[in-house]
């Protein structure tokens, strides 16, 4: 498509609070990298003057032409219009057009990616996916977030569109979701989704959830479930139980549609994976019959927050190489 | 891999009730097909027997050179060993290599694929699913089969393995399922689920499903309930509304993950589709907010019985242009 690529790849990660940017060489070394707030609510153009400063200040030094950018945004987009089409994460930047300023100002080829695809193809690149064939990454946070890279490209639906493998089905008779679903995965093992079922058990004056929280059901959150259950509270220890059993579920679903070399696991929940390993383990062991379940490997996402700027950077880079 | 394709292709569907054998141009143009039944009770010498002569029956008259030979199995196969490992369709064929006889008699490269994959990717060849460049095929039969095929080839998992789509989680409080899990859509919307689910619902003395089944549960099949559906009893209604509802439910997961262009639906439960057909687009739409659910197709089966055959011959022709 592009035929100059040498040079330097910048990878641009559009969060909801924050911004990150990153520059790259073509090897995957990381050169220099910077973020801040994006305070969405000023509006997209002064966004895009943050995102302007933070792109000029990563270059300072660089001794490479630039090649390419990439960026992941939150969701959703609309990738081949280059849109943000998100009032939820983003308030204010409905429809706004991306990709054009930058293409204009820097007068090179922009990549434009969901930020799941590009956490996911950021770990296929240089974190915990390495050479793998078929890499499913999920991110646990605030919703859950999925992407499958395939033979180091995105997996790609329908149009283009972006998969949402967060809001497969768990159980129909869980919490309503925003996606049309009763219980899918996000309704039921997100961090809000935890936190939410947390705060609609009754809780004893005295217990450790009362106590952290000052027994208002609103500062009762997901690091706080999960810090009891460290602290071995029996209500927060069922909490757990119960999101691991949801994961688990989740995780198996996803391996009998897709059976992939390995599922990354990322996101704020996955800090507390080690808690939940077990449980899960066991899950996906039970469902080894029919499909190669064991085979499947769990790998804890390894670049943590930067998994978007790799990822952002080397979809700029596969620009290059794609036909 | 293989230079030489000038010819024509056989195509084998084992099936653990019949076995269909075709005979195809490299276009997709069919030249004549057989089946009989394949008997697995006498075991896998006689039923190789029985597709030698199937093969040279349809042979008879050909006047092209045989290039290839694909086989379509019932599951679980080693797809890279070549073997069927099936003692639950083919009773006695466990760990019996089809392969190699195959291709010392006829010194032909031979494919081998598991059903569910080459009935996909017939469809994708010459059926429903012509053209389109992710094709997700469905079977609800006695069992609930997956195939996908990505810009015309079968997509596989970790080491090769065949995904199976048909054990995603739909209720966790549904039956139990040999695949380890608790109310997988296998469990609730193949053929046998649904008689299943009829059988143990009490039924009234003089009510349709009494009639017909002369009060014997084991008499109750889909296939009577489908046909009292028709007839507008209502508890047969009630489980065929029910049946659909699992069927919607189950194909947005699979659109969660997937997003294909098509899902091809096939197999018995599917010839009443009409019936079912307002509740599972009623599902669909309601899930149309984060992922475009309404632009997935979904298309009936356009092959019926020769899906398998037409597959198993790609599959063969495939082998001269895979490297």
């Amino acid at each position: 498509m592009f035929k100059n690529n040498s040079g330097a790849f910048i990878g641009v990660d559009l969060g909801g609070t924050n911004v990150r940017v990153g520059l790259f060489l073509e090897d995957g070394q990381i050169l220099n990298w910077q973020q801040d707030e994006i305070l969405a609510v000023r509006g997209p153009q002064a966004g895009l003057q943050k995102i302007y400063r933070l792109i000029e200040s990563v270059l300072v030094g660089a001794n490479q032409p630039l090649a390419g950018i990439g960026i992941g945004s939150t969701g959703p987009i609309d990738r081949l219009r280059g849109c943000i089409q998100n009032p939820y994460t983003l308030p204010g930047w409905e429809d706004v057009d991306i990709v054009s300023p930058l293409r204009e100002k820097y007068k090179v080829p922009i990549a434009f990616e969901n930020d799941a695809d590009s956490a996911a193809l950021g770990e296929y690149w240089m974190g915990a996916g390495q050479g793998k064939e078929r890499v499913m990454m999920v991110t646990f946070g605030t919703g859950i977030g999925t992407g499958l890279v395939l033979n180091g490209k995105i997996y790609r639906g329908v149009d283009g569109a972006h998969p949402e493998g967060g809001h497969i089905l768990i159980d129909p008779n869980g919490p309503e979701c925003y996606c049309g679903a009763r219980g899918c995965w996000e309704s039921l093992a997100s961090g809000p989704a935890i936190a939410a079922y947390a705060q609609q058990l009754p809780f004893q004056e005295g217990s450790y959830i009362a106590q952290h929280s000052g027994s208002d059901p609103q500062e009762i959150t997901a690091a706080l479930i999960f810090a009891g259950d460290r602290d071995g509270d029996q209500t927060c220890v069922h909490i757990v139980d119960r999101a691991a059993q949801h994961i688990g579920l989740g995780l198996v679903s996803l391996m009998m549609v897709t059976l992939p070399d390995c599922i990354v696991l990322g996101g704020g929940v996955m800090r507390s994976f080690e808690r939940m390993k077990p449980r899960i383990n066991a899950i996906i062991e039970k469902h080894h019959v029919i499909i190669p379940a064991k085979k499947v490997r769990l790998e804890m996402a390894a670049l943590g927050q930067q998994a978007g700027i790799y990822g952002a950077a080397k979809a700029a880079i596969n620009l290059f190489e794609e036909q």
